[in-house]
């Protein structure tokens, strides 16, 4: 099959990897509107052509969707007015606004709406890993719009990368993930800037940082091109989840505040039982 | 050296493994008040014996505080009460109070105020990790205050953990600590309470969570018994930081509220200055 990689960045890079690894895919043709972008994956080896959009979009089989999703909608369109048998999937973390696009298309069942759940804070060709989305999951949203076929095609390649496959309406995937990955970002971006705008002793954090703030900060290094868009797409869950963070925290605060440290352990008890849910 | 180690949990017990490993200590006695956990350090041979409090210091040259911060500093007094040529360190995370409760006792000056910058959300003996502390740091406070052996004796075991060493006065430690530490924790608590207070599917967290959720929420499982009193003795730095990390999130959510996108991408991009601190 040949499979036509557009953005060959985390994502994109890591799935051409991948889908040529596992002998999916007999030949990967990217492109990229970045030309550092495309000497890079070519160098890398991540892809074994660059084309322009059209050529590729006409050589392909299958057609993999993997930048930014305002983007991705954008190019969605253009992709499907020039498609007739070809495959089209996203791999994009929001998926109700794509989803809107494909349904309002006259190909729009030929394209398949989905999400596979893993990420670095890293971007760029890059950043591309081998056995990056192994024993991770994938969601498929509204599969019952696209096609059969369509949807078959996807669940081979990402059962080809190891994945676990979960299906979910968009409103449901939109929903949960802003619970489980747009509010990490969110906080991630926000100790940052917090941690950058009051302690001025860089040294000090250089020095002292160990594996906690580490893992909590992490993600502050996340690329803005990606995460805007993804936030512009899920206001309105991504405000409720964040006003509930916002509320917790005041919670804190008021026990700090009025020196109720039984309550204090009572809500890190309640935080506790995460463990329920991350061994 | 005979070494006592109080509290066989993660730090303690880590510390044992790795003083006895490195032929520092030649015998570790652990006291500890919970008899599952006397039990556990033995049957895990992070511990050659187990003692009462007064026999442990009486035999040991080295004794090494390793229970939660305000056990700590009580226990300090009496143990301090009881010595005459050992030296006394504790591990804790917060360095003002025990500093002062040191600073009042006649034998204060065989203590040295110490805190390896390494842990896990775990706890008990059974979280005992060897070669925790390699390549980290350890801040040792107020070495004025110690006597010179006493603080050679902290270097000398931190070092032959293969840690390197920071000094700093002990307000200084817990304004950074802070930053690096303790605001991490709670926005982890809090991260942790927001899921599990709207996200009722917790099945579909479950099987979407991808590495960055775990990475933030990691720390929501840590103990409630170590960190309230982290957060009560450092209140007054974890409420400064705290508000301001408030601060931040509303920034955010202002941007989102607004629509003002060129401004989260500012923000965003603020955030990424973290690389600098954080390779």
């Amino acid at each position: 099959m040949k499979i036509a990689v557009i953005g060959i960045g985390l994502i994109g890079g890591s799935m051409a990897l991948a889908l040529k690894e596992k002998g999916i895919a007999q030949k990967i043709i990217g492109v990229d509107a970045n030309p550092l972008h495309q000497q890079k994956a070519i160098e890398l080896g991540l892809v074994d052509e660059i084309n322009e959009l059209d050529q590729a979009v006409t050589k392909a089989d299958l057609i993999i969707l993997a930048i930014p999703v305002i983007a991705a909608e954008n190019l969605l369109e253009k992709i499907l007015d020039r498609i007739d048998r070809q495959v089209v999937i996203d791999v994009g973390s929001t998926k109700q606004s794509i989803c809107a696009v494909a349904a309002k298309h006259k190909n729009g069942h030929r394209f398949v709406a989905t999400h596979p759940m893993w990420g670095t804070e890293f971007s760029g060709p890059e950043a591309a890993a081998k056995n990056a989305f192994e024993n991770k999951a994938v969601v498929i949203c509204n599969k019952e719009k696209s096609d059969v076929d369509a949807v078959q095609q996807a669940e081979k390649i990402y059962t080809a990368l190891g994945m676990h496959l979960l299906y979910m309406n968009a409103d449901a995937h939109d929903l949960h993930a802003a619970y489980i990955s747009h509010i990490s970002h969110i906080t991630s971006f926000a100790l940052a800037t917090t941690v950058l705008e009051k302690e001025k002793e860089e040294d000090a954090i250089f020095e002292m940082a160990s594996g906690g703030f580490e893992s909590t900060v992490r993600l502050a290094k996340s690329n803005p091109a990606m995460w805007v868009p993804i936030f512009m797409q899920n206001k309105e869950n991504v405000l409720d989840v964040l006003n509930e963070h916002i509320t917790q925290l005041r919670k804190i605060k008021s026990c700090l505040e009025k020196d109720n440290y039984a309550y204090l352990a009572e809500l890190i008890g309640d935080a506790n039982k995460i463990k329920r849910i991350l061994k």
